[in-house]
């Protein structure tokens, strides 16, 4: 698979050139115009060679070829290091999370993808089309793909709230299960990873805002403001999703008991109902040599008689009282 | 529908003018006056007709297409951008949320109506008749309409803590049952959706209390305190009921669980009063040649007279006990 | 009811002459004295004079005038508007809340008491009894009352941990009941209650220790320290009563649950007691032609005693084991 | 009992010479010294006589006599007044509170120990043992005796966590219990009291390292963050032990409730076993005429054995799948 | 066991000269040369003998032989002092924990392990082989050995996670059992405990790589941020897996009650199969002279065939309503 997806100079928001790596470090020293170039799964030896070419920090390269990194953002000297976590849905309905790090300098943005299907390909289309946006620099260039990426999770939070939905039909209209109980487990599991993907994106927002650096010009940075809006509402339904899954949980618990108790209940009124026949019946095999009942000649038929009137009455009683 | 509900030229807290869209920014450039335009679900050529006029920012007026926003207040050079949530209950007793977005300038209030029901034409009518407070400028406006969008909250709140006494009567005075667990569940949805609208409001009026702009006159800024106020008990209001209705939740789960320990106890008697007489009458059914009560005159009926003293002597120690 | 109870002028720290409300603004035109006046649930009118002649702010004096007032503290101008909360024990062990609002200026402090039961005559006749305190000024007056207000949460605290006791008592002594689980959800909402009411306190003498305007000398401060602590002191008892009110229920769950289990066990050793005789009788009831024992003379008799032994067998086995 | 137990004037860390009340101002004027003196439950009087000699603040006193204060460090103009909580186990192993407070001037420490068994003559004997501490002055004196109470703490916590792992024994090893739920709910309030005690100190450690007064030598501050990293952990341990009791109270419950299932199953596989032979006793005592079994020589026998076999396979059965 | 494991001088980031204890002094007074000395549970004497070469502070050195500090990090003059937790698990899957103290001074960097099974000795050797990272100063030994410390967290960390996904096995596959109600309630303990130790590294590397102490080059101060985002990360990993736990404790508690409400059902079918037969054998037991039906010649296999009959019909009812 190619490593290097794109590799393009841009000047006054317009794709000027595709550049060979060999020769970004000359067109670094051309004034007004930017490299964007992206890569994806880069081997070790392509990174160097990046590396070399843009003259990236060690710790911030070491950082990009491990994956598994928190999301973060980081200064080394006038060039910046972003760290964000990518996610999607696959088509068992379970979510993947992929990782894209950036490296921003002064004429030039580095994105490294990490594990993920979609390419930024079509962002850099949008942005082309738009050279009066891209023109403020390669900081815009960064806030499209960190907001393409904080877009993908719209759909991966609204699928949870999905699947909170069809977990509460099943706690309030179905029957008490293991695979409810199980389903909010995951879902609670599922909600956590992307907390913990989502959260340390607000900060992140936050301190992109304010960062007084040259690679990210100052018209750009109120566009930060838009991704951290998203942010936050994301932050929001995950948060509300996670507290609404508790109030599930409890009350699924509820309702496990209430329908424990109507078993009980029930079991109870028809065992009610069984044993006084069974009783009755009872009796009137006793070997007593007086028992002037057995003698009558209807004796039998009233016996069956007199058993099911107390049995319809005792299923009445029961009815009545709701307890079968 | 009209789009376009009302639009006047303000000087000295008096009504000088109804302004024709188009000739807003001729009014604009006159001094000591300023202009009010309440739009209602304005079509996207009518926002850039009055992003046109007012001289808009980009991003602001994105957002206020877009509706489904957070509640927030931006600044954008002079100019403030505010993004309220109107909450109502409907006819079902539901809550139902709709948006209002505020444009505020050097001389001019726009006020963006998103499926909301109440117009905010009252509002307009109350300042106009104490033009003594209008003259304040269009920040006093501002202030009077985020004040109705919060006293709106109120019978919201009221009919939720309404709500949450009914399910403290059918948890304490009613048996535990479904209902009641899946109405606690729909109540805590509801206070999280009231919650995520009102609580952003603390910080935006503590923002509009501080700002040092000139679209907010120094001495409307107290105003917002009254907000504040409001918003502030707004929420200590949902917090409550939230708390509380956590409280019915496990105290919901506690009675049931007395009440199938009562059904346990209560069936365990019965079956003790049921079980007895069976056993007596099964040995006397035993066909033994020599039993010598089986032979006895009186036999039958001494054994019901004993079976029914046994079973009155269990009644009694089971009702004393407290299982029947 | 009047609604002036008092009104006087002070002059280093004694009561110099009873003031009439039409004449207060020609004392406070003197210096070095103050004027303490005490309102009882005063009507509109009645506000609208002393606004006048002590020259109060309109915000103020509606929020005065309208109770259910979140405590709070608050700036205008020089003068200080406080709300606070009072609290007392009725008569059937219920807490009620009244309300007191203190306007403070240079040379005057108002309070205005909404439905309390207890007046600040009290406080008042203190105050003059140590003059050398009372010229520290109206701060200090303010001082004094404050603290007495919040002396009054102390019993209603006590009466609330006394509760909890009795609460504790019935869980952990008596049976599980419905009442119980009532008595702690009708405490804890009072918890709510009273928290609500006296955390913002903490804030309140906070601000008021520093607050550097005139109306309160600096050598007043300190003593708001006083109520501070006393505040934070009745803070953590409502914490702690709270937590533990908790842990209480939940406690009260699982004594409910090993009741239960008593129960079962209870039942399910005297239904082996029951049913092994049933079982036995009911085989010496078979009608087979050959069943040597039925012939014995003493089958009978043995049947019976084997019963017994075995019913005792299990009764002390099931003693043993702790399920009777 | 005597209310003045030691008072002594020290001089480059000497005991120069003990003190009498009465001529404490006379030594507190001579330079290069300082007195420490230690009083128990003193009078109010005496304390009256302390204030004159060493010139206290009212408030201060005040609150020196009125035991039951939170823990706290307050200034007053040069001089320091500084509560805490003391605290150890009693013969039955429950936790007993008592009160000291500090006051700290510019040559003079007062320590008042308030109901607390331990006396601070060791921690001055220690003291006076290492003068080359003591010299850095009354700062020391006050640090060593605060060191001595915040390791008193120490086997109060411990003893907290043996109870603690009693508990979980007692939940883990032994049957579900009424005893172990209270037993819970006790250390729980145990543990809020020492929290309550404790908590407060971290503040007052913090402030005392950084206060910037004269009466407490710069080189005696790094001393407190000793006691602050003691008081850190002793909060933590009490923090954890909290959390660990939580989760022992739900772990019972889950065991309570596995204990009840267990009796539920355990009674339903012997119902089953004794109902099968009933059951099938009450056939073949059925009178019907034609019974052909019921003639056969070794029905009786037959049906036995069937009967014995039947239950042994039930026996296995339910062995097998756990319920007995 | 030796106490000094390794003492050696460091210039340029190359290893000089092994050197004597005794000697150490006079190496320090060199220039542009480190020393660095690993120590292994030093006896009093020989922590004496290294505070007087190195010149360290008492308390520091106090604090460095009594083990079971709190993980933190402080300054006495120029120099640093510096206590980790370190953690492995043992054979029997348990984890322990160790201690390991850093005195970092302009020259020198000591460390004293107390309770650990790896030595550093291989970290040295990493050092030593780059000695383009080690001529940074002592600052990148400490940063070395603590990145080594808190990696060692990581095997840790994942072995509790494994140990999780086994009790969700156990939770939603098996059967609930006491066993994995205290194999959660074992980890939520060691959680606790991990976490004891690792959450103070957050603040402690914050302030490494803020500190502005000559001993630490600047040059190795975002080295600390490496050790930071690992420490944050395993933070969080232990905050999700409590959490996780604590759900999984819920849900465990769910099955249970799921689990007891299906042994109640099969239990009441079951006893209802039962209960029917025993009751119609009951009624022919019955000695009623006129019993039309015992005199038909079939009338038995009739009994016997409705019964099983009316058998196979409560058997599929029930199983149908997935009571069997």
């Amino acid at each position: 698979m190619k490593q290097i997806i794109n590799c393009a100079a841009y000047s006054q928001g317009c794709r000027k050139a595709d550049v060979e790596l060999n020769h970004v470090h000359e067109v670094l020293k051309e004034q007004d115009q930017f490299v964007w170039i992206a890569l994806h799964e880069p081997t070790e030896e392509m990174l160097v060679r990046v590396q070399e070419e843009f003259g990236l920090h060690d710790l911030a390269v070491e950082d990009a070829h491990m994956a598994h990194q928190r999301p973060k953002v980081e200064l080394y000297g006038d060039s910046l290091f972003v760290v964000l976590r990518t996610a999607w849905m696959n088509e068992e309905k379970h979510i993947e999370f992929g990782e894209t790090h950036f490296f921003v300098g002064d004429n030039f943005i580095v994105t490294v993808r990490h594990n993920s299907l979609v390419s930024y390909a079509d962002v850099r289309m949008r942005c082309e089309s738009t050279p009066h946006l891209l023109k403020k620099g390669q900081g815009f260039a960064l806030y499209a793909v960190m907001d393409f990426i904080v877009d993908q999770y719209n759909p991966v939070v609204h699928s949870m709230e999905m699947e909170l939905e069809s977990i509460e039909d099943r706690v309030f209209k179905e029957k008490p299960s293991r695979e409810t109980t199980e389903q909010i487990y995951q879902l609670k599991r599922e909600l956590l990873e992307v907390k913990r993907a989502v959260s340390p994106l607000v900060d992140i927002c936050n301190r992109l805002m304010r960062f007084e650096i040259k690679c990210i010009s100052e018209e750009t940075r109120p566009y930060f403001r838009d991704v951290y809006d998203n942010v936050v509402r994301i932050n929001e339904m995950v948060d509300n999703t996670r507290e609404l899954l508790n109030t599930a949980l409890e009350a699924n618990f509820s309702l496990i008991s209430i329908s424990q108790n109507d078993t009980s209940k029930k079991f109870a009124g028809w065992a009610a109902i069984i044993a006084v026949p069974t009783m009755i019946a009872g009796f009137y095999g006793m070997n007593f040599k007086f028992m002037p009942e057995l003698q009558w000649h209807y004796g039998y038929y009233i016996v069956i008689g007199v058993t099911i009137g107390l049995c319809m009455l005792l299923y009445y009683f029961f009815r009545r009282s709701g307890w079968l």
